[in-house]
């Protein structure tokens, strides 16, 4: 059986020898990052710098949340605001490869400037076994690509170091209730972040209805499911479709965006069929949410495309 | 009560009396219209010209049934194809209004075309009374135009004959009965026809796909309603969405349109709920669409806004 607190004494130590000088850690809150980042943290102190940047295509207080927590477990931390500068680099980009490209080239961009700054040396990544392990096979490039901001470039001249490299999810979470981490879990998330989940251009605008539209679903989801009206789906989420749909505003025809909620049953890694969720709870969804962004939104749609041919995310 | 037989009687000789030289009749194969043909051939025989136009926008077989419709009904009628026409001058177009105007004048130029050749004076269109009666007490005009093909307009200057302008459905359908006209009715359609079901600019290629698309969505809950798994929505069909989204085709990405599934259960003249299809059913419409539409579509979705705060079609 798995010891956690052996392998937190033999981390930290291993550490504390494998990293001479300063590292860097992309802390996004999620358990592997932040279970990483205390390991390495009791290894090396404020050695570790734990860079956090928001993107503005962060889920609705992602950011403020990830900046409490570095305070709480006592970081030395950079929390970078880049929301303006994305929001400018992505005008008038519209082509899913592109927006998806350039997002990661503006985070390597300022890891670099920190990692310079700071004359880091080593980067500590919180990898896990199923990020590099895939049934499909595929390469461990090209998954990672899939889920974090196109991993960190190799030409940072960075050591890279992944003390978590061979575990799984669960001994991962044993880590942190043995550390004391009280780090909520919340789903997977893309790498780009809410600027996949706007389909063409992702303004500033369209971040922030997104985000709300979001965090509906979410709350309104979790809340079916404590009141055991569903069972909690795999991923659940809204996109943005930048179609101008015609609705009702009291007398006049108004035209708005289309909002469309996406929740999946993952079935393995390559096949999902989407969640049936009862219609009482998609109603209450889409009421919701053309009632709190009444002048963006006039149309909701559910998602009700399989994995294939549909993907989970859309872009 | 109601009595056909004498309606039908009184209308074919006052028709005989009041129309002097040819008449024209725009004709749908819808019940109204088919009715109202069929009694101006009884009173003025092949004075009475049937028009048909193909726009190119029309339901699965339909302008092919319209033809056999009228040949059983012997009609003296022109059949027009201007599907290749109008998808030339809809090129390029993408403003909703500007493509129902522009659908709307072409079939006018068609009928005035035809009017001239065959030196028409009367016009016969099968209005009935909620046409021009409508809860909301909106002005005649205003609702024609919804529910038209913009109208026949005012300056061809023929004289408009209405037979039917005092009657309810249901006495439509007593006469079609007593008549012996087999007519289907088919759920109510828009004058502009699939065109204001493609958002975006109509091609041929997506009239192609929304045309296939919308018989699996009224094949599908026809089966349904039949096997008892839901009763019959008062309105629905697909729409075709100019996004296109990644999906899965074997191990590669591709992207492909989106077809959105509406229908809906009116309330009254104004409001409407989002039909509650069983998730069984939307499965089967999707996985359906997606099989027969491979290359062109990878994600279906499913309409959840009620009206207020969506109308019914989406342009």
């Amino acid at each position: 059986m798995f010891n956690a607190e052996k392998f937190i004494n033999q981390t930290i130590e291993s550490l504390n020898k494998e990293i001479k000088g300063k590292a860097l850690i992309a802390f996004s809150g999620g358990i592997d990052s932040t279970v990483c980042a205390v390991l390495a943290n009791r290894a090396i102190k404020e050695d570790l710098i734990a860079v956090h940047v928001d993107t503005g295509y962060m889920r609705k207080d992602e950011s403020k949340n990830v900046k409490k927590l570095m305070d709480k477990l006592n970081l030395n931390y950079r929390f970078i605001d880049a929301s303006k500068e994305y929001y400018k680099e992505l005008k008038g980009i519209t082509d899913p490869e592109e927006k998806r490209k350039i997002i990661g080239e503006k985070f390597i961009r300022i890891f670099e400037k920190v990692a310079k700054q700071e004359k880091i040396k080593y980067l500590v990544q919180g990898t896990i076994a199923p990020d590099w392990i895939e049934s499909g096979g595929q390469l461990r490039d090209t998954i990672k690509s899939h889920h974090n901001v196109g991993g960190l470039p190799k030409d940072m001249n960075l050591k890279l170091v992944e003390p978590l490299r061979d575990l799984y999810k669960d001994e991962v979470r044993e880590i942190a209730k043995a550390l004391k981490i009280d780090c909520s879990e919340r789903q997977s998330f893309p790498g780009p972040g809410l600027a996949v989940r706007i389909i063409g251009e992702a303004t500033a605008e369209r971040a922030e209805i997104i985000r709300k539209a979001c965090f509906i679903v979410e709350d309104e989801i979790e809340k079916a499911v404590k009141n055991k009206k569903m069972s909690i789906p795999w991923q659940y989420f809204a996109v943005l479709l930048p179609i101008k749909s015609v609705g009702v505003h009291g007398d006049r025809r108004a035209y708005g965006y289309v909002i469309s909620i996406r929740s999946v049953e993952s079935l393995d890694a390559m096949t999902c069929n989407y969640s049936n969720i009862p219609h009482e709870i998609l109603d209450k969804i889409s009421t919701r949410i053309t009632n709190t962004l009444k002048d963006k939104v006039n149309r909701v749609v559910y998602d009700i495309t399989n994995k294939p041919p549909g993907t989970v995310e859309w872009e």
